[in-house]
Formats: structure tokens, sequence, C-alpha cells
């Protein structure tokens, strides 16, 4: 049988280990033995925060539903779940057109982090430095506002992941994987050349899409990946049809990625085994590949397609073989960057010897763009180069996010309530076996799967109708994407309700 | 020999007519016969505006030079002009780092419009609207602002191309014309399944990218355009080698771009053969391209390939080869859009009988995506998707911007100083032979050539030393990119500047 992580001593712990003292508990939520026992939030309270979810409609409501209508009028309204008065939400709680009041853990897909108007944000958005930086958007690659040096020095570079010191910034995490594609694409070619000028060939042809100059290089990426959805972005995501078909894509190839067994403990050696056929394939592809691989990709936890992670022995590898290839290395934190994991970058958890070649970011930092050092900075200037080169605003946002993490020590906050919403989810599959598997992550970037898809849409569903907006990842399984302030409270909250939905399930 | 075209009428004219009476005067600036007489201007002065440039130092003075030291620790800092101090710069007027004040006729790349620190701009973000619209940014699919429906339909909705009815909102250009290629795709693919579901080929083929699910499929583009630097925009993009080399490509067909001689009523009947010799090219291309050509996309003028432009009939033509091929006709409107041609869409100089099937902008809009019908809506959600899908804040100040253009006679404005400035430019063109040649553009969207490449740099360089910001376009010509509140006073400022580093280089 499975085991328990650690829970609340704040560590964080990537695999479960016994803790029997906990296990005989009873707690105050009247569960049996099995429940650990809430721990005390390390934050403050969000200030003027709803006491829960409160219900006043099904969702979406009446007028979430007519303004729906409205907006099929002239843009596609077939995916949203309901309209979020966003003046009246609060911290982790989304309030919608209809006045329910939600407990948010999707968060605009894993983007928002430190609370609905968080007073920090409200304030710094009134100040003159925000106003004049919010009018006056500039070309940053041409002329650029006499305050960016100091602003990403105090912003963007206060967060840089160790061993990298260099900043690309972009609009959205998409362009900021496809500007590393770039990056790591001029620079495998300039070492190509071994930095020559480029050719008479080489500049005639690119004019043509044709090689030698627009070359046949490849990104290598893994099943189940989700790196965005523009034409070589979407060409290395490999999560689900609906992204990718009738789009034409690059004959890019793909590598597996280890199908992980839980518990962990108890499949380690079948695991290991697995991990090791990936590398193996994975080595494999880069040798033999019809197009030479330039860079591979990889998210530390698989995001959108199904939650998948492999050991730090995995991640670890992975890197030496890309290093021994001369292929770059590239880490896709868009989702799981900036804290959710309990570090402030999930690769982290890896420890790894040698950098990542880039780390590429958005979402939860409001701006985007990728970290690297000065050997994926191209050749020439006006080669990786477009007309925003991201955007100074989110870059004073992403300001107020580092700082607020830094301040009110939110990746405590996160390891303290990831290790007890982990064990808490561990306890339910304990008790719902039929419906609750594989509960796997890390911090509160955590994940369980349903037995199939209809379930896992049922149990969405209704946790929404309960008071909890939440979505899928991959086809069979829940994700937990709350913000940085989610505290044990919240995750209580939460339990209680999931609790109730699975038993409406059995 | 040439003639003028026809100034301050306010009409806005695609070619030179001759205006006699015009030619006679003496104007008061001393010109001799030839200069066009300053037009008053339509709209009221910008409050507190600088009334010219003032160099205090050489451009970048050594603060900006101190800043780009700075900034090269970390971010690529070797394109840069100067650092701008927005917070000083006012109208027109770019106040850089070390206090000189520029007239700016770059503007970000075309990305400004209504004046740097415009005070309907200064005063909106301020407001609790754009506060929580900023601090909040929803994913815009999944979880939009309540208020969302009603923003787009006062902001970017108030703006629609004749006969285009929906809108895909995006965060910057290349996205928009990605997704717009990716939209184009979606519906080309639909229509050749006769609206049958997706088959278990296609989707099994496309996590591997492989035909039928990754279908070969191609946009043609021409010879000069310029559409982005992502993979997709950058397969349609056909600038310079310096945008594309190193960067595999998709092997998308490109059609040669006409080479129009000026002045235009001395080669009409060279410059139409040259059309429909282009024109022709386009129909072998799409009747023997080895990938289907699903969609094509063109600039009204190429904004960053030489600033080319064909007549309306070019272009007239060419939308009806489209739809009489089933290739979606794809104008990409991201530097000409937003009234720099005098009308507020470029493209509405064709008087096309068929609207564009999708009209892309971004740029001057400060939103970015694609306006377009319903025949260009995926077949089911999800599938032309992101996280953020445009961002509200930017529909806002579009909102700002669209309202100023109709409310402050913007239109107008550009008519009357593009036509000035035009005249103005002929008129230099006939004094400097061998500097100024080819003078063409519409509104305020205006450029000329220089004899080579060094002259061009030759001429930037001067005329940022004495107080105006620029830029090139193509390897040989200057751009004319100003603000829509750019009057005859101000091309008054900046023509006598053009005419001083001119004698310069005599």
């Amino acid at each position: 049988m499975f085991l328990f992580s650690k829970g609340a001593s704040g560590r964080h712990v990537s695999f479960p280990i016994q803790q029997k003292s906990r296990q005989s508990q009873i707690n105050t939520r009247g569960y049996a033995a099995g429940k650990p026992s809430k721990p005390k939030s390390v934050i403050q309270p969000f200030p003027g925060e709803f006491s829960g979810p409160k219900m006043v409609t099904t969702v979406p409501g009446p007028k979430s539903q007519e303004l729906l209508k409205q907006l099929d009028q002239y843009q596609d309204a077939r995916t949203q779940h309901f309209f979020v008065d966003y003046a009246k939400s609060k911290g982790n709680y989304a309030v919608d057109a209809d006045g329910n009041v939600l407990l948010d853990i999707l968060c605009s897909i894993s983007s928002h982090s430190i609370g609905y108007n968080n007073p920090r944000l409200l304030e710094a958005a009134k100040s003159e430095e925000w106003v004049t930086a919010l009018v006056n958007r500039p070309a940053t690659g041409i002329q650029p506002s006499s305050t960016w040096p100091a602003l990403l020095q105090k912003t963007l570079m206060s967060a840089t992941p160790p061993g990298l010191k260099q900043i690309f910034t972009a609009m959205c995490g998409t362009c900021a994987n496809e500007c590393a594609y770039k990056a790591v694409f001029m620079s495998y070619q300039h070492r190509k050349r071994g930095g020559k000028p480029f050719s008479a060939d080489e500049l005639q042809s690119c004019m043509k899409n044709q090689p030698p100059g627009s070359p046949e290089l490849s990104i290598l990426s893994f099943q189940g990946g989700f790196h965005g959805r523009l034409f070589g972005s979407l060409s290395t995501t490999r999560s689900k049809p609906i992204h990718k078909i009738d789009v034409p894509a690059f004959d890019w190839p793909v590598a597996p990625f280890p199908h992980i067994k839980y518990p962990l403990e108890q499949f380690a050696k079948e695991n290991r085994n697995e991990e090791d056929r990936c590398l193996q394939e994975v080595e494999k592809i880069i040798k033999t590949n019809r197009m030479p691989v330039a860079g591979m990709i990889i998210e530390p936890i698989q995001g959108e397609g199904g939650d998948n992670a492999a050991s730090a022995y995995f991640y670890k590898t992975l890197r030496n073989i890309a290093k021994q290839n001369g292929v770059f290395f590239i880490v896709d934190e868009v989702q799981t960057g900036v804290g959710a994991t309990g570090k402030f970058w999930a690769h982290e958890h890896w420890e790894l010897q040698d950098p990542p070649d880039a780390v590429t970011f958005s979402k939860k930092m409001q701006a985007a763009g990728f970290y690297h050092n000065l050997d994926l900075r191209p050749s020439e200037g006006y080669r990786n180069f477009n007309t925003w080169l991201g955007d100074p605003i989110r870059a004073l946002q992403a300001g107020v996010v580092v700082k607020e993490i830094k301040e009110q020590n939110l990746l405590k906050n996160v390891q303290v309530t990831g290790a007890y919403l982990k064990d808490s989810l561990f306890d339910l599959q304990r008790r719902y076996p039929n419906l609750v598997k594989n509960v796997r992550g890390q911090g509160t970037f955590l994940a369980f799967d349903l037995p199939d898809g209809a379930q896992q849409g049922k149990l969405l569903s209704s946790l929404r109708q309960k008071g909890v907006e939440a979505t899928g990842s991959g086809a069979t399984s829940i994700r937990f994407r709350p913000m940085l302030i989610f505290t044990p409270d919240h995750a209580d909250i939460f339990l209680n309700i999931l609790e109730d939905s699975l038993k409406g399930m059995k």
C-alpha cells in the first residue's frame, strides 16, 4: 500500500514517506485515521477574502449565459466556463457575473498567484511609473524606456534560475518558447560555421525557405508535452489531437515520456527501467534522426498533457545526454515556474550540475520570456527580434509578484499547504480507490486521475456547481493550479467539497 | 516629369495629379516655386507639446550610452537607438535619457498614434476599470471578465473593416497572423472533409506531425513582405535575410511583388504589365504548387520590406484570384492599419467588392488580433486557442485610440498632413534628384528611396543628430511612421531638418 508524504514539515519531499504518528491522529474535520491534521497557515489571511464559496445559481448562471450569447455574436464563445466579475473577486475567490463565489484552483490556467485584486498590485497600478509604462509601451529593442535596465534588474533579473544570467523578454509563453527555439537554431548554426559569417548561399536560400539558409534542424519534445500553439511551438506540443489537427507541422521528432506507476516506492524498479528506456530512446533519436536535433524541450511536470513527471534522475540524465551531444536543453517553466511546486523554479528540484541552456516563463510571472547565458545571444543584432520584445508593464507586475513571494513567505506556504493537500488526497485515494488514483505532484502543483474521461468531466462539473473552479489535465486527470496564497484552510474547504462530489459519484 | 498630388484638399489621392496654381506659389518658408504652401492644421495642438526638437548632446548621449552598457550585461543591447524618458515625452516628441528632444516619426515602429502621454489615456489608465483589468488579466477563453462582451463591442468591434463581423483577439502582430493562418488551415481542411468529423488516421498522424493530420498545406506570400518572426509567420516573411537566416522554415511559396516604377503616370503602362505578370505568377503558383495553397497574405504597403505598394487594380484582382481558387485572402494591416494611410484600414483604398477573409492588426491598435467572418471560426472550440487570447487592458487602450481618431478628426489630419508632406517630398525630389527618389505612399505612411544603403544610413544618422528619430524600410528607403497627430507644422519642422541633412550629403 502507499504511504504518506512528509506533510506539514514545510520541507518539500518529492516522494511520499511513512509518517506513522500522523496516521493515527483524528483531526478536527472528523476524518477517520489517515487524514492528516491541518497545519497552521504560515501566511496572513488575504484582506477581506470570502470565508468560502457561496452559490446562488447553477454555473453558468443566467447572467453568464446571457453574456455568452452576446459574446458569441462576434467572438467564439464555446469554451468559457462563466464570466468573472473581477472587480468583486478577492484573493483565492472568483465572483461570477451571477454573484456566485467560487474557490478558484484553475486561476486562468495557472496564471494568477498573489490573489485577485492584491492590494499591493492595485496600489502599484495607480502609480505614475505604471501609468507611464502602460500608455507608452515602447519597442524595447529600438526605443526602450530609460527606466528599463534598472526595472529589469529589480524585477525579472531578481528571479533568475540558478546559473543563468541573461534574459530575452517576450509577450507570452508560446512566444517565449519559439524565441528560445530561434536562439537555439541560430547558435547551433553559428557553432557549425565555426563563427564564420553567413555564406552567400545561405543568405540567398533562406529567402526561398530552402536549406542551407533555412536549415533542416529540429527540436525534440516528449509525448504529452505542451509548449504552445503557434507553428514552431505546436510542432513540439504533443498533448492532444484537438491542439494539433489540421495545422501544418515541422517533421520534428518526439521521444517517449516515462509512464510512471504509482505509488512510487512500490514501483521504484519498474519506474527506473521505464525512465532508462526513454533515455535510451532520446539518445537514439539524437544520433539517428534525419533532421539533426539542435535542441530539446521539456516541462518539469506536463501541465496540459496529464501532469506527468519523472524522477530527478531522469531529468539529470537527460540534461547530460543533451550536453554530451551538443543539443541545447530548454526547460519550459511556463506553467510550473514562479513558486507553484514549492521552489521558485520547478527544475530546482532536480539539483542539476549544469543549468539548462534556457528556461522559459510566462503565466504567473505575467511577463514572459526566457533566461539563458551568452551562448544563446545571437551572433548579430536584429536576429532574435520583434517590435515589443516584451512589455514593461508586465515586468513591473512581475516585480510585485516576485517581491510578494519573498516577503510574504509564499514558497513556504506552498510547501506547507501542498504537503497537507497531497497527504489529504492520499487519504481520499485510500478511501475512494475506485475514483481517486495516482495522486502526484509537487507543492500545490498536484493532480490525480479519475478512471476515465467521463468521470473526469463529471467530477469537474460537480465541483463547479459546489463552488470550486478547476479543470482537467490530459484525458483523465484533475489538476490543481491554485494561487500561491492558497492556505491549509482553503485546502480544507476544497477537500470537503471534493469529498462531497466523490460521494455523489460512488 | 512628375506632378504633384492633390495636397491640402483633405481627400486622399493615391496618384499625383497636376495642380498648376499651387506650383507657382511662393510659400512662407521661402522655398522656390514648387514647394506647396502649408495647409492649416485641422486638429488642436497637443497640450504642452514642445515647439521643436532640442539637442543637447549627440545621440546616443552619455546617459544613453551608460544605460546601454548596463542593459547589455543581461539583455542584448546592440539595436537600441537611445533610451527614452517616457515620463517627459509629449505628443510627437520623444525626450531621451540625456534630455534631447526628438521629433519622432518612427514611434516604436509605427505603434504610437495619439501622442506620448495622451491626457485621455493617462486619465483612463487611472480609472478603476483599467486598474482592475490590468492586475487581473484573465484567460479570456475560459474565465473572461463579465465586462468583456460590452468592452469588445465598444472598442475593437467599433472599428471593424467593412464586411467583417467577427474577431479573434491575440497578443501581438505575429500571433495575430499565425492565428489567422491556423484558422485558414482549419477551415480549409474542414471544407475538404465536407464538414465530416476528423478521421482516426488524422487524429493519430497529427500527434506525429505527419499528414494527413498535419497537412502539407501552404500560405502564399510576396517578395518583400513582412509578417512576423515566429516559425509560421517567418515562413511568409520575405523582407531580409537577417530576419530569416538559420531558422527552419516551411517550404511555402513566394510570389513576385510588382516592381513599380515612379512617377506612376509616366510608367502607367509598364506598371500595369508588371502587375499582370505578378498576378499571372500567383495563379500559376496556386495551380501548380506542390503544397496546396490554403491562404495568401499581403500588406497594403510593405512596411518593412521597402514600402512597396501596387495599384488598387492589383489588389482587387488578387482578391478575385484568391476567391476563384478557394484560397483565403488575408490582409496584414499590422503596420498600415489604424489610420496612417488616411483611411482607418489601408485596404479600404482598394474598394474591394468582397472583403478580405481576414484582416490582422496590432501596433497602433495596441490590442492585436484579426477580423474575419464565421467561415474562419473553427469547427470546434479549443482549436484556435491559447491562455490569454488577447489582453483586455490593450482592448481598453484601443478603445481610447479609436475614439480619439473619430472625435479628434485624425483621419482628416492624416489626409491633410500627408498630402502636404508628400507634395513637399516631391519638391525635394525635384531639387535633390540624386538623393531623393521614388516618393510614394498614402496618408502620412510615406517613403522615399536613397541611392543606396550607405546613403540611407548616413541620412538616418544625420536626421537623428538634428533631432528627428526615423528608420529605414528595405535596403534603401526612409519610411515615415509619424503619429496620427502629426500636423503640417510638424511636417515643416521635419522638412527643414531633412533639407539640412540632404544639403550636407550633396
